[in-house]
């Protein structure tokens, strides 16, 4: 039989890869993922300043001691509101750095890893170092399992039948935006529900979507939490959480 | 350094696992997903009447010698408009022949795993067996890679930044609802494109939408095809094929 590890192949000189690390559980990187991780020179990631970070956490059983690592911690998160100017200003700084120390590094020959939650091309901090390094130094982007499809599988709720239409909505919208498109799809998944959890919940509550929602919370982690919206008596604040609203399509 | 079967865990006896294999590089399995093919007493797939199957096809490196495999025949694919009583009658029978089969070897203690392209639960046939068995034997739903994001990272295309709203639309709508959804959109992802792409290719321009778009076909396959929509001479109708529109929110 095959052995995983020779199928998945093996990291190139001075070359970043953007690797998408899943939704949570390590079994859910891919082959190339998981190769890459183990023969890259480097493993990078972003944290909250003072945490591991998640991507980390997801890909400690992968990694081997004394594997080179470099922590990315970001100045500011959710303290301040991402349209302020003071964000802006913090994340840019901390973004033209990082881009930096990553061209050093690879330039120098060395292949460096950047873990990325998810896929590295669906909302991910990710793209802010491809935007700025992607015509300077090689780059491969290993595209990831969803945490929206862990999220869904963890509820049971296939969330896509037939013809349905699927909107994916940050929770960070306005309350009237987010009815708007909540009224209009047949299968929604709302994301970054952070601290917008009232906003969302009302807003769903006035889509007339309630019934159907399921709250998830850290989907595919040993601390997964599901539960159907309705049934959610506080108001979780956790990055990892999503509200699942699956479609009705063709079913034969 | 551990290895990658040894994370990945193996099949348990009577159980059917729905096993997303991603959007075509056999590299893009997860570690659970390859280790399950690797380990199941059957390996089951879906392909159309005379061919091999998609699916079955991705997933060929990771087959020993003597795999056991079921290939189950669609009765009919496009050759009858999905919403024609005909395909609802010979899809249904087939569904529930193909139900009870899979229901008789779980029942005898034989693992089997299910294939399906992309995410099972994000429009694949496995869920029309989910549907059937999930209540009747342990189901276990192995989330892969979908095909969109095979896609979008193909294309080089990163989909949804900041506070983007994304839609999957299926290219079946009806043209008039098509557009109304693409206008309404930050990014858009167009599936089932098939024998839609002339009408998808007008809806995307009424939209003002075509300069942004992209035609993908069989991403991360050998014989893959990635284009400017409006570059497209021809009229495509493969199955695998996709339309992305990158979404322009927050860079920083």
């Amino acid at each position: 039989m095959i052995s995983l590890t020779d199928i998945a192949g093996t990291a190139k000189p001075g070359t970043l890869y953007g690797i998408g690390v899943g939704p949570g559980d390590v079994r859910l990187l891919t082959l190339r993922a998981a190769a890459l991780i183990q023969s890259v020179d480097i493993v990078g990631y972003f944290a909250k300043k003072g945490r591991q970070g998640n991507a980390r956490k997801i890909v400690t059983p992968l990694l081997a001691a004394g594997q080179r690592e470099i922590k990315f911690e970001y100045p500011v998160t959710d303290e301040i509101p991402a349209d302020h100017p003071d964000y802006h200003d913090q994340i840019g700084s901390f973004y033209r750095e990082m881009a930096a120390t990553l061209e050093q590094n690879l330039k120098e020959g060395l292949s460096i890893g950047l873990l990325a939650e998810g896929d590295p091309f669906f909302y991910g901090s990710f793209m802010h170092m491809w935007r700025r390094l992607d015509d300077v130094v090689p780059v491969e982007v290993v595209p990831g399992v969803t945490g929206m499809s862990g999220c869904w599988t963890r509820a049971n709720a296939p969330i896509a039948w037939g013809d349905d239409v699927l909107t994916v909505v940050p929770g960070t919208l306005d309350e009237e935006r987010l009815k708007d498109r909540l009224a209009s799809s047949d299968a929604v998944v709302i994301m970054k529900i952070g601290t917008n959890f009232a906003k969302v919940r009302r807003a769903v509550q006035a889509a007339g979507l309630a019934e159907r929602a399921v709250y998830v919370e850290r989907g595919t982690m040993s601390d997964e939490r599901i539960l159907p919206l309705n049934a959610c008596e506080d108001v979780p604040g956790t990055y990892f959480s999503m509200v699942i609203i699956p479609g009705q399509g063709r079913r034969i």
